[in-house]
Formats: structure tokens, sequence, C-alpha cells
């Protein structure tokens, strides 16, 4: 792994301005840990350089702590800080911890405010004094730090907005005031009445394709909507999804314009919280693929615990059929059966309306129709279900009565199933809880529990006909 | 509900331009609602059109046959184009069947060629080319409909690019060619090369800022990604969210510039796929919250049809072992305590795996890692849990060596739920199969088989001290 043919090198050298290919990234990723390992730590810090901040981002991530410090050693604060923007912020603070506070504090310089105070907010206390006190920008992130991660006041970055009255000149101005592309580019300017208050929007391109004397009242579009800064971020991504912004207007607690929430940055929202919703529906935390041994068995246990309670649960429902399962042993065969047919049907039934929940498809008025819709489908789905597992179990056990208590069963639990499955995430919102957490535990615990009841007791009433 | 009290309707007469909040977007879609079913059609139309599109989409989604009928007859092709894009194309299609075809072609007008291209894609052929020969604005659509939907070029509107050599004043002029902000804003230039090869991007920003003699050539940043025509849109969305893209360039079979694709359109994408993503793993296909009930019973049925074969499979396990249920009927009490555990920590092993890998976080090298570090968190959780569930069973059944087994069962079917939940989805990405398709399935069977194997396995080797 040492050695890197001379043309690969040269390849590297030259790589900069070219359309990036998967294979090129990979390629060059090996031959950073190439040089790492051959101890060649300039021309490792060279080749990555010539590779995108994401892309660096993954290589800090992969390597090995010595490795690790070693580029950091020789990369400047400027170099550094494209990296740091990249990684998550708990991941960007474990870097920075690497470096001296003063190195840390010029990293931070140069990212936008709303970076910046992310990684502040993910270091420990000490550290991060010590690297804001030698920042030159700290005015700029200050404010910012009083608003937790996850709001608008986190989110955004501080923006001035244009009287309607001025001129697309004067907004132009206005921009060239606040440029400079390294922090965020803005490409809409908000209108602002007398108090401070949004009322509008003009497009950049709008501004620039305009007469310089064009008013900003004549341009401009009325706002959508806007946000305060204690808003959730899940909520400011929800509008910006829904009407399509580019930029959303971040107000203080008297209305006033205090910041722009760039919706790229909401992209990355939308889809974690994806991510978020299918941990939680999972029963795990928050994780990431390769984070700590710690973190992910914290991140699991309290589920994994959870889930062990619920599957006694389900065991002392058939503790209570013992004496009928040791006349008919057989009856033991079917429990997955019934169990694992609810299971589906009701975590089916519990994606589509956790899913439909957070992207805001589903109000009150739609989650009736989805509970009655669901249950419609359960008993069509359990009646197919049902007649297809009777006669299977029929014929491999060759008792019709057999067969037919199971497909009542599984009839019955498909309808479970629906009910449950819409009824539980419903429940939850309705209670102001999050519908996703933990739902897949109480879905499959009811179906399981519903299920063998009904295939149990079904069968005991039965029993002398069976055994 | 046909009583509207007078200032309601006032204040929806003034709505148009304020700060929208969600009450009062539910109040006035329960207004629209009231004013259809006092078939008071006019009043209803006027209310809806204060909403913002994509809310107006929802109250035409929600709204019966006959009420969204007489809600489009009253509308004309403008007000309805907004609405036909706020749509999914399959909902939009459905709607503008609704329509006269020189409706349809009038409001397809309106929309941006790539919107209006998906709709026609989903229009029965026959109302696709009565709409088509309707349109004045044909031409523009007709090269886009020989592209799937989900790809690149089905996603792309067609741009032109500027020379590298030419200035920022003649670079805005092509911009002022190519505007209308009707069909979605360019905030970027592409500089192009002689063959008409995307070499770099100035933003609009940028142009707007500088000199008007200064060239693209200086203003320009290099490219860092592009796509051919062909690209899936789930690759467009990976190079977008990861190169934090406003826009991708898009390019011929040539090379050669053809279009670009706005990254907000990718936002949707990257969301509707982790929804996809959800969906498979759960065992459906594409569906949202009220499709209509075929389309829900399609997208189920084939994964419970194959839950059905693979619940057999566990039972068929456990039928090999009905003699020794039959001496310990205890031992089926404790089936679904196994089955359960092994599934939901396979569940969330794979869970992880299958977000990794959609958001790129896993390459062939990081794989590795998680299977084994998996594996190593099935020995502690299975450790742990093992432990615990042989302490409960000891004590709730008055018998140490059930527990035991119980607990070595449990040990051993974590390890397998470790190995397989990161397993499943790295074998079948590396086949070239989606790693979410029916993984679910997959891994809960291996678990279910599994368990029962290890707990009756070693239940039937120690019967004679357990019966």
């Amino acid at each position: 792994m040492a050695e890197t043919p001379e043309s690969e090198r040269e390849r590297i050298e030259e790589a900069g301005p070219a359309v990036v290919s998967g294979q090129m990234v990979e390629d060059t990723a090996e031959a950073v840990r190439g040089f790492l390992e051959g101890e060649r730590v300039g021309e490792a810090v060279r080749a990555l350089l010539t590779l995108h901040p994401a892309d660096q981002a993954d290589v800090v991530l992969d390597a090995t702590g010595e490795e690790r410090g070693a580029l950091l050693e020789a990369m400047d604060a400027a170099a550094v800080a494209p990296v740091l923007e990249e990684l998550e912020p708990e991941d960007a603070a474990e870097v920075a911890r690497l470096l001296a506070p003063e190195d840390v504090a010029s990293a931070l310089d140069e990212l936008a405010p709303d970076v910046a105070a992310d990684i502040l907010h993910a270091l420990p206390s000490d550290q991060a004094e010590a690297a804001l006190a030698g920042m030159s920008e700290a005015e700029e992130v200050i404010p910012l730090l009083q608003y937790p991660d996850e709001t608008a006041g986190g989110l955004m970055s501080r923006v001035s907005g244009a009287r309607a009255d001025a001129t697309a000149e004067m907004a132009l101005d206005l921009l060239r005031l606040m440029a400079s592309e390294e922090r965020g580019a803005t490409n809409v300017v908000f209108a602002v009445d007398d108090d401070g208050r949004p009322v509008g929007y003009v497009s950049i391109r709008r501004i620039a394709l305009a007469r310089p004397r064009a008013l900003v009242a004549d341009l401009m579009r009325p706002l959508q909507a806007s946000v305060d800064t204690g808003a959730d971020q899940e909520e400011c991504a929800r509008l910006v999804e829904r009407y399509d912004l580019s930029e959303l207007a971040v107000t203080n607690a008297s209305g006033a314009l205090v910041g722009v929430i760039d919706a790229e940055d909401l992209r990355d929202v939308a889809v974690a919280e994806a991510s978020e919703d299918m941990f939680r529906m999972a029963g795990m935390g928050k994780e990431r693929p390769l984070s700590s041994f710690r973190r992910s068995v914290r991140s699991r246990a309290p589920w994994l615990a959870l889930n062990l309670l619920t599957t006694f649960a389900a065991a002392g429902v058939i503790s209570m059929f013992e004496s009928t399962i040791a006349r008919v042993a057989a009856l033991a065969v079917f429990l997955p059966v019934v169990a694992g047919q609810g299971g589906i049907g009701g975590t089916q039934t519990l994606t589509l309306a956790v899913r439909g929940m957070a992207l805001g498809e589903i109000g009150a008025r739609r989650g009736r129709r989805l509970l009655v819709r669901e249950a419609a489908l359960g008993v069509f789905n359990g009646a197919f279900l049902g007649a297809l597992v009777a006669l299977g179990a029929a014929l491999w056990q060759g008792s019709p009565l057999l067969g037919l208590i199971l497909g009542l069963a599984m009839f019955g639990n498909m309808i479970v199933a629906g009910v449950v499955g819409a009824g539980v995430p419903l429940a939850l919102r309705r209670l102001g809880q999050d519908p996703a957490v933990s739902s897949a535990v109480v879905v499959t615990t009811a179906t399981d529990v519903m299920g063998f009841l009904l295939f149990l007791g079904l069968a005991t009433l039965a029993i002398d006909r069976l055994a």
C-alpha cells in the first residue's frame, strides 16, 4: 500500500478541476491512505486536497486516530475548515479536539456562523470557550449560540431586509454588503416594513434583470411563510418542502426579520428526519453506520430491553394455553405463522401512517379516513390470507378444523393489524408524542398477543375435536 | 357546514398576501368545503384561490369526485396549472382526465416542461396525444418525453451554456433570454468549452455583482459533477447532497450540456427515496396514505404472500420438534421470545445498513467493517440479553436448565441477527439488487429459523432433564 504508481500521482496532482467520478475518488482516497501508511504526510495532504471536502471528510473519518492526528497537524486552518463543515457537528468536534485552540479558532472563522455555532455546541465547554476567545468573527457567532442546534435560530444566518421603497440598485448594494460567497449565498432579498417585519421577497435573479430604478415593492412577491427563531427544524423543513421555498425568513419575538435559512440546509434535515423515523420505528436512537460501539449499545439497548418485556407478554398469553398445547403440540407449529403475518400487516400500515404524518400528508380529517380504510384493507387481506393459510394448514396437518381455526385467527389478526397500525401513531400524535417512537414495538406486541389469543382461544374451545 | 360567517369570508378575501399559518389554511379549506356542499361553486373557487397551490391541491385531493368536477369546471387553465404542478404526476393525471383536452393543453402550457412531461407520461396515451396536439409549447416538451420520469433526462430543464470567453454582461443576456420565472429559475450559468461540454459554473449572484466586462472564465468555478441524461434520479440526488450543489448539469451522449436539474426538485427525490426505502423494508410497493384501495392491495399482497411462505418455513422448523414440545409444552411459551428478540436485533442492524447505503455512507471497505462490528455487537447484546432472559425464565418456570437453554439460544440468535442484518443488504448490493427490497423478510426469517433451531435443538438434547 505504501507504493503508489507514478502515473497515479501525476493524475492526482492534475485532478483538481475535473469532473468527479466515483472511481477517481476511491483511487485518490486509497492513495492518501498509502502515503499515510508510508508516513509521507506531505504527499498525503497534497493528494487529500485534490478531493472535494465531502470526500476529504470521509478519508479523515476513516483514518485511524494516529493517521488523523498526523494529517491534521500538516494541514492549515484554511484547509481544515471545509472538512469540518462537511462533518456532522459531533464528528467535527471530535476532530477539532485534536487541534490547538488557536487553530480551532481560525478554522471556525472560515466557516458560516451557523455551522461554527453547531460545532461550538458540540465541543466540551472549556474548549468551546477557548476557541471562541480566539475567534476574530466571534461577534457573529455569539448571537447564534443562544439558540439550540435544531431550531430555526440555530439554523439561520443573520440577514438584513430591504425596505419596500428601496430600488433594485439599492437592493443589489445590500447584497454586496452581505456578500461573501464563502458564507452561504443568499439568492433572495426580503422586503421589510417600517417595523422590520418581512412582507415579501425578491429573487436576486429578478433584481439583477430589473431596471436599476425599479422599486422593490414592484418586484417583490408576497411572503409565503416565515418562522420564529424557536421553531423546530422539522417545522421549517415542512414549510420549505410544502411551499417550495428556496429560503425561509426567520423572525424574532416581535416579528422582525433577523435571519434566513437556506433550503439546501433543510434538505439535509428532511432526509435526516426520514432516517430518524426509520431508526425510531426499528427501536434505535441516533446512530450512524460506524459510530462508536458505546453509542450503538446506548442507542439500541433500551429498545431491546423494552421488546424483551413485550415478548414476555406474548409468552404469558401462550402460557395461559399451555395445557391446550400439551394436548395438541401441532398448535405450537403455527404460532409464528399467526404472529408473523399480523406483524408484517401491522408494520405496513404503521409505515404508511408514520411517513404520511412526517410529510404532513395526514391531517386530523385524513387520519380518520386512514383508520377506516386500513381496517377495511385488513378485512380484505385477512379474508384472502386466512383462506390461503387455512387450506395450507389443513392439507399439511390433515386437519380441516385446525386449518379453519388458523384461518379465522389470521382473519381477525389482520383486522387488528390494520386498526392498531393506523391507530397507534394517530393516538401518539394526538397525545403530543412522536408517532414513530416505539410504535413498531407496540404494534407487533398487539398483533402477537391478539393473534395468540384468537388462535389458541379458538383451539381451546374446539380442543375435544382437535385432540 | 353550508354556512360560513360573514367575517370569515371577508378574511378569506383579504388573505392572499399574508403570512400563512396552519390554522388559517385549515379554516379556509373548511370554508371551501362548506361552499361546495352548499353548491356555491363560485365562492368555493374564490376561497380556494386565496390558498397556496400546495394547499389547493390538498383540498382538490380531499374533495369527492362530484365536488372535484364542479371545482375544476369553474376554474380556468391558469388556475388549474399550479394545482397540477403540486400533485404527484399520477394524481395530476387523474385530475386532468376530468378536463377537456384543450383545457389540459392550456394548463400544461403554463407548467415547466419537465413537469408537463411527467403528467403526459401518466395520462392514457390517447389523452396524452390529444393534449400534446393542443399545446403551443409542445416543442419544448416533446424532447423530454423520450426520457423516463425517474432519470436525469426526465428531471432536467433544457439550458444553454455560456462560452468561457463570454463577458458577465453576455451571460446576463443569456439568462434574460432563458428567463421566465414561471419555468423554474436557474441561479447558475454553466460555462462550456468549444464542444459544448460543461467545464465550470458561475452563480447568478456572482455575475450580477461582477464588473460587466469580467470574463466568465475568471468568474467561474470548476464543475464538481455532472450526469448524463440516463442517470438514475437517486444518483443525481446523491451527487447534489454530497457536493452541496444548487444545480446539477446534465449532458448528452457526447458530453455536451443539454439541461440542468434544480437541486430543489432532487430534495423531494431524496425524501421520496427515504420513504421508498422504508416501504420496501416493510414489504410495500409505491403507495401513498390514501391511494386507491386497489393500489394498496397490489402494493402489499406480494409481500404478504411471500411472508406467508417464510412463516411456513419457521413453522416447519418447529414441526421438526413437535415430539419435544409434546413432552414439555412450556417450550412453546418461549418461542415468541427467541424469535422476537432476534427479529428486532436484526431489524436494527438492517435499518442502519440500508440507510447508510442509501446515503452513500457505506462503501465496500466500510461494508466489511460494518459486518464485523455488528457481529461483535451481537455478541455483546446477546450475552447481556441472554443472561437477563435466562434469569427471568428460570424464575418464572422454576427451571434453571430451561433458563440456560433459552439464554444460550438468545445469545446465538443475536449474533445471527447482527451478521444477517448487515450481510443480507451488503450481499444484495453486491449482486446488483436493491438492498432494501424484501431484506426485512429475509432477515426475520433467518432469525426465526435459527432461533427456533437453537432453542428447540438444545431443548431436545436435554429433554430427559427438562421433562
